[in-house]
């Protein structure tokens, strides 16, 4: 409404549009999770309460913004794809980023003070990326990355804190597993009595939401979670429609 | 700690690094905030509980950050001013635009849980955006750009709601200031008793935060609150070391 | 070699890496051209020796930068398109553009002097941007766009030429032709003695340069020069390397 | 003038608008100049001629473009400072680069081809960046960063090339001169029979353009050519409405 001599400072804003008919992947990342996690006091290797509210906050954020068709999310981060027609504010980057962060802290934050005593002297805080991808290709090689990430996180972290229960110190469950490979870290779980293989799904390839035609009714869209393996082409023939 | 083949993907990430030795502000901004408002019944025109809410979001985010010399806010908006020389993420975007959006909700959201009956239908998200200025002047002429801008929405939603007061239809009220100056809102105001100048300060000029010294210790430095005018070269004047 | 106390205005610079695996087509244009033709008398519409001019320029610079793979030329314009996996320079596109114009610049003015009488006062100026294509169908469209551009604006000028060759002024052919369709451009033109069909296929296509194997020896590559459609898939489909 | 359906791929164009109210500076640099001197047989370490060229060159572009306040050059490259104020071509960069580019190498060709027996196989070729300077202080030093750069390249080319003179090889030369300071060139010079404060100033200092009322006349303006000092203070001090 309002319209005063000092509105040409706003000839100062830049807005980058991020590039048209380009998959964009925004990623949301915990800041500063590993005193967050210690301070709620959270299960190690993994808290399951803990992923169950990522996986919540971002299921409601895929609830919030249609356009977004995939998510993939382990550990404190979770990325998401939006469709490449998305025209969604102009595809504005810091928009879509800011609002990303936003809405992701809110609907964790919602969550969270559901399953812990949430205090307020630590409160959950995100950032957002958004990276432009401009073809199928790369866009599956990005969520393979992740995936392999989780993986490799999982395996050392399972390993390291059975070393710890089994009487290591922190110090010498790292010295430990310098320069060991995965095949080497099976190993020694096994020994300890852990079949890797056997851990659960969402500890070992995260999670995946992916907005799909429901069974039933062709016309209707509905997102499934998944805790799959999404590095193999299966996970991506035979979802076609999901780039294009 | 991972490594993959994968890893390749990284390089089509892409960085904004915001000009070295600049002033940037960074404007935090409610999300439909007019349905939000309703939801939770603020006060018209101006709900001072919702208010303070802001107020403890900035002023926390003022404590998060001691990069923030000083911070400007009213209704649903926040700016945030960093120091010219402010390094920080190293100046990074997209960084620095999802943090302020994501701990202004959290602690929005905290301080709000406590003022309002929160629920999780209804919750608080912000978008930001940072723009960059070159020089005192401009970003002074910013400050003042939306601090007029406060004082006409705040003149205009006061004689507003005082006609539906009195009696008219939102309609109405509209219409019968369509086209008034700011004299002719005050004398309407005048008329139905009301004396716009002894209207509450936070009303009419916002809030400013501001990082100073204490008074009396020179080397501690303490977050000042005002409701006063910015508009006047005093303001500025008597704050020498705020732009430098 | 310098290393001095001011060396720091360097963090000051900025770049921007043009998306990696994309298609980029940068775009020299004449600046002033029309002044430019007028002063050294070039034929109306169209002034072969002038088009050879450009496409001499167009054809060296082709053999100055190997990650060309094609370029189209009409009138004062000239767009290249860089191979999907070129990193010459990393992809600044502050080095391409510059560069680009710099290069089509001499190498024009060389073959221009030797073909015209160029005088001091007036010199060959280009302008070049680089625009980002993400995928085949949009660098294939980009390339239609500019050649059915060149046949709207070819069929026009040869109307109006004629039209003025036949007595009018410019400003009654101008008139004349306000609201005609292509049909009726082309039955005036039959009208007056002229087939468009028949017209030089330079004209009615522009210049098509592109990088392919020799016939004989399918390791080495050669430059092609066509005057051919390049909006039908033929075009296209029997040269699937090229957007590869 | 054309209208088609494949107009969409402009949609894809980016322009990069360079912040409003800052000193840009747009620095010209010869490509492959090495091997240029070297064909054109440059006299070592200077060629006068060949720094007029350069030095027209940049006048030429003063002349053109009116907002060009000052300009720097040695060797093969020249730095144009815009005037803060500028809004040629709403300050687009690509804009603003590439007709720096193709104006310079457009002038720098005319005049070459006066001074040299300039041939089609090696042709003059100019990239250009623009830079952001948000205020005085950082332009200054950047001028003075170009022209410490210049004292220091040629006092080490001076004495370098005085050293083949009197019979090194240049691989001798190099290595006579590695670890040395400015005191131990001069000196070195000294004793070979040269004053390198007599050395010509061109040589020393480079070339500066300002444009600057005229003596007489104080509304007129022209461009005047100095070869001083523009690190201390003073060059700055008597031209108080260059970075205003």
């Amino acid at each position: 409404m309002a319209n005063s001599k000092y509105e040409y400072v706003k000839k100062f804003e830049r807005e980058n549009y991020l590039l048209p008919d380009t998959y964009v992947v925004i990623r949301v990342d915990g800041k500063g999770f590993h005193k967050f996690s210690k301070f709620y006091n959270f299960d190690k290797p993994n808290d399951l309460k803990a992923l169950e509210v990522m996986n919540t906050a971002a299921y409601n954020l895929m609830n919030q913004f249609g356009d977004i068709v995939m998510a993939y999310g382990d550990s404190d981060e979770y990325s998401f794809l939006l469709k490449r027609s998305s025209e969604v504010y102009q595809r504005r980057e810091a928009k879509w980023v800011s609002l990303f962060a936003s809405s992701f802290t809110a609907y964790y934050l919602m969550e969270f003070s559901k399953q812990f005593d949430l205090q307020s002297k630590m409160v959950p805080i995100f950032d957002a990326r958004a990276v432009v991808y401009p073809n199928p290709q790369v866009v599956q090689d990005y969520f393979r990355w992740r995936q392999v990430d989780c993986h490799i996180n999982n395996l050392y972290n399972t390993t390291f804190w059975k070393l710890v229960e089994s009487g290591m110190t922190n110090q010498e469950a790292e010295n430990r597993l310098i320069g060991t490979l995965s095949a080497d870290k099976n190993e020694l779980l096994f020994k300890m009595g852990i079949n890797y293989n056997n851990e659960p799904e969402i500890f070992k390839k995260g999670t995946i939401f992916v907005r799909e035609p429901r069974e039933d009714k062709k016309r209707k869209q509905v997102v499934n979670k998944y805790h799959i393996d999404l590095i193999k082409d299966d996970f991506w023939h035979s979802r076609e429609g999901l780039l294009q």
